[in-house]
């Protein structure tokens, strides 16, 4: 029997971990680093553990890179596609020959990708889209999603993955050949819920981390408040989720409540939220975390999120009162706590 | 225009901390203590913050001993049932030719109270049944609900309640009647969503906090577990409420997750859960928090939970994973990391 083969694109936090389960479950793994990834490659080979999750990488993967994309793309069954979500559609350019070869791609990278034309798209029609416009038909794709932190991933701690695909009984084949112990998916047939769930609860996290914030500054708890804010992300994460023809139970699900849950408890969108409760200034948190070259994934997808509901359904916005007062705070409104208490707490 | 009275029976945590949204409200508030109470009572009396919440009585409270339970409710227009659960029942009895002059009652207290020949109850439909056996018929109960932390309340910290009432129409008007800045209610006809969402949450707060505990033993994170744990608990809060009727939007909405955020990250049933998983055995637990004078509500719950699954849908229990392990646990089954993985990671 020859072992099967996965290429992984992309050497960041999530790629590099996902080495972990994918070696673990027998495949062979070789891992792609971009152009801007070889510093990481570099650790990787002196068997340090990797900058971004503190975990050494799966032994007998295989390093390529940047240059190496056909070679890394070689005999491989699977594609993972993993790269930064500025990083997708350039990749996925260079890529969509080896790409058109695999059985299927597996998607972790997220986001909201404009086509030229400044409609807002899902990462999966995006990367069709590009693969089409080279006259190449890009084999399923599979939206990969739930509270997966990579560093977990990387360390076997348990993880509870989504794999959405449009072709279920796919995305159930590939989930069985992929399970270990330590990391599980369940399979949905809802591929855009899964998608618009990832980029939107970065986006909610941020409130969340807010009402922290606001229990830092004045010393006192705001449990109350951190948990209607939750429970109005989730309604809304819901209405997102429809917006893109998905299913609710996707939201309430893994992909939703389950990946907000860990994101407003750690993590990047969180921190910046809570400096901002705790009293910073919208500009001068972001800036705080550019400084320390942290990428506030929920302030990138605000605005496109926006645009999204303005192309697709304008009518939704006043079901979204706490989007808008996300979207006030990240503009600069200077009291985070009496806009998201106006947006959270039920009219009465 | 005369002021109208309200009278909360019961003078701990939640009952104490309600009289602050309702003299805010511009309501007369009469607060009755138990026969346990005397002590609160005392305290309140001389100006000290509350020995449950740490906030001193709203103003102009006026103050009932366990003796004055008549005169408590002495031209009430609403009461508050905010005593433990354990002694609901006995408080009900006692008062109920006072109650029945009431406009509405609004059931803070939450458990399951079995009848006479074990059969599991909730809580209205158990105090509606000890009204109606002394002759006296209830007038409509109000299920108070969502994430409410009694100190919060009391501090005027914002908070998202929910009144839930057979007829809806009359939460509305009582939620409307009661708002203030910081307090403010959603109304729904759930009556039965709202009271098993509340001790349902109890118990599966103790497996969020086991996933807490799991990181104070190892140093290491287990947030992917704690939010795969906490989707779980969704999906089968969703079944609970079901289960006597109730609709899913309960579930997932403020009485349902939005509790379960707040009592998975702070109170006494996650504290609990902690202690198990940092490697304490259930019973050495449970025997320290006792000698703390704090009651785990969860682990009263969950026996009566399972006894109303095994009455009203004995074919919901390959449905319900989680709570299968969280009774393993509570059992003393020793593992608990390998037992909540069990349950909460997808099955492939």
């Amino acid at each position: 029997m020859t072992t099967r083969k996965v290429t992984i694109l992309g050497a960041g936090a999530m790629g590099s971990a996902l080495a972990t389960p994918l070696v673990d479950a027998g495949w062979a793994v070789n891992l792609w680093g971009t152009w801007l990834d070889d510093h990481l490659l570099e650790t990787c080979r002196r068997g340090e553990p990797h900058p971004r999750t503190g975990v050494p990488l799966a032994e007998s993967t295989s390093l390529f890179d940047a240059a190496d994309l056909e070679g890394a793309l070689d005999g491989a069954e699977l594609a993972v596609l993993a790269v930064a979500s500025v990083g997708v559609e350039e990749v996925t350019r260079r890529a969509v020959r080896g790409l058109a070869k695999v059985r299927a791609v597996l998607l972790t990278s997220k986001g909201f990708a404009p086509d030229a034309a400044g409609r807002i798209r899902l990462l999966p029609d995006a990367i069709r889209e590009i693969a089409a416009e080279q006259g190449v038909a890009l084999p399923a794709v599979i939206a990969v999603g739930g509270p997966c932190k990579a560093n977990e991933v990387a360390a076997r701690r348990p993880t509870a993955a989504v794999f959405a695909a449009q072709d279920k009984a796919l995305a159930e084949e590939i989930a069985k050949n992929v399970a270990t112990h330590a990391y599980r998916a369940e399979s949905l047939s809802d591929e855009s819920g899964v998608e618009i769930c990832a980029p939107m609860k970065n986006v909610y996290a941020i409130a969340l981390g807010v009402c922290d914030g606001l229990s830092e500054r004045g010393g006192e708890p705001f449990h109350d408040l951190k948990a209607a804010t939750f429970t109005a992300a989730v309604r809304e994460l819901v209405l997102f989720t429809e917006l893109v023809g998905g299913d609710i139970h996707t939201a309430i699900g893994l992909a939703g409540s389950g990946d907000l849950e860990v994101t407003g408890n750690s993590g990047r969108n969180k921190v910046y939220g809570v400096r901002i409760g705790a009293g910073e200034s919208a500009t001068a948190a972001l800036a705080a975390m550019q400084a320390e070259e942290k990428t506030v994934e929920g302030v990138q997808a605000a605005p496109l999120a926006a645009r999204l509901v303005d192309q697709r359904a304008p009518q939704l916005w006043p079901a979204l009162p706490l989007f808008q007062a996300i979207q006030d705070i990240l503009a600069g409104h200077e009291d985070s706590e009496a806009r998201i208490t106006d947006a959270v707490l039920p009219r009465v």
